[in-house]
């Protein structure tokens, strides 16, 4: 990490943190060669909304948690770039909530899984939490997506009623929401097909996004969530930021 | 390259061809790790853009062809990411424009440097060109920058009166118009300190803004250019894309 990240007082530096954090996770083999370029993206949209958690944002990040909290089956789904920028708050979370993380990534090998496993491992180790960290044996599929983009765990994904899945391919997420799960999904793209077709979308950087989450308890009650005034909402406070720039 | 880049008939053709020049710039070691950040960053403005050549962006790349062609000393520079996106149209204009091409790189390692310098060599092989490549024996300092990304050839950069520097570095840019020199930057992104400081901006995707330059001839008289009018049409561009998606 060069001089700028070490000082958290620099403007850039929640910005420069995640970079660091990507590019220890590409040394580590974790990424897959598109990792980069989703992230810069990201980084773009994440300029125009202004680096900041929206109002609906924040609402949406309410109501993901009470829908996890009232799940029966929850599962936090994990690929390279979520266990690379937020292992440790995917673990907190599914620690507060009792549930299995699960590694699934798109473009499969079992180098990538085995490094984002033991990195898992690891910060679970570090953290001292008892979470279920599955991946590793798949016994089951997805229906709708082919060879092994569709492997998960039935005791994971496959039974589970609701699931977070930050970072998501459309294309998976199209099939987990067409099996009729409340699929929460984090994109900092309000017109992804991964935003438009999630039960619930929160549109924020990944980070910001876990925090609201975790400051979110059990016994509250979110206000009323509408799936296309969220997504609107992004759009438009993406627009008024490109509009002021 | 995986089955969708290998059909040019696929909408995202140009797009996945273009990180598939990068994957394959990554491996020999000729990109810095913010590489694959930074084009994302630019995917998404282009997006926004609706990966189209706009008008302004048109003219903004006839006025940078005008100048080159009149210049006295043009150079075009080449870092890493444009080595790998577009070092034969890089070494096409330089061919044509009768200049040298200059390797010059924001995160200066001998390794990267010489990946490049060995790259650019290839294609000008490859495509049989004469073009003088600088480079490997900087022995003159940019004024107002530190250290080793200061360096360059008395032959090439400092003593040019016309430079295409794109995808450059927003102090890298300030420090050459403080030069006197006329300087034009390819930058998706008219918002950022090399697009604003920049003498000329192509608001374009590179390989498009290079295609513009390239279909312009050295008798053509542009239409006039005006900096600030240009950035504000790429900006509107832009709002407009965003509100219509």
């Amino acid at each position: 990490m060069d001089e700028i990240a070490a000082d958290p007082s620099h403007p850039r530096y929640a910005s420069l943190l995640m970079r660091h954090r990507l590019e220890a996770a590409a040394k580590r083999g974790m990424l897959a060669d598109s990792a980069m370029i989703a992230h810069g993206r990201g980084e773009a949209f994440d300029y125009l909304l202004g680096e900041r958690t929206t109002p609906s944002a924040r609402l949406a990040g309410a109501e993901a948690m009470h829908r996890l909290w009232h799940a029966q089956r929850p599962v936090l789904s994990l690929n390279g770039n979520v266990a690379a920028l937020a292992a440790d708050d995917m673990l907190r979370l599914a620690s507060r909530l009792g549930c299995p993380v699960e590694v699934n990534i798109f473009y499969r090998t079992p180098e990538r899984m085995n490094a984002i496993l033991s990195y898992i491992e690891e910060r679970k180790k570090v953290l001292g939490l008892d979470v279920v960290v599955l991946g590793d044996a798949p016994n089951a599929a997805i229906p709708g997506l082919k060879g092994p983009r569709a492997a998960c765990h039935q005791e994971g994904i496959l039974d589970s009623d609701v699931i977070l899945v930050p970072l998501e391919d459309g294309d998976r997420c199209k099939a987990l929401v067409a099996m009729g799960k409340t699929v929460i999904v984090i994109d900092l793209n309000p017109l992804s097909r991964s935003a438009q077709q999630a039960s619930i979308t929160v549109v924020d950087e990944l980070s910001r996004a876990l925090a609201t989450m975790l400051a979110w308890d059990e016994g509250e009650m979110p206000e009323a969530y509408d799936h296309q005034t969220v997504l609107k909402d992004a759009h438009k406070a993406m627009l008024d930021g490109l509009s002021d720039a």
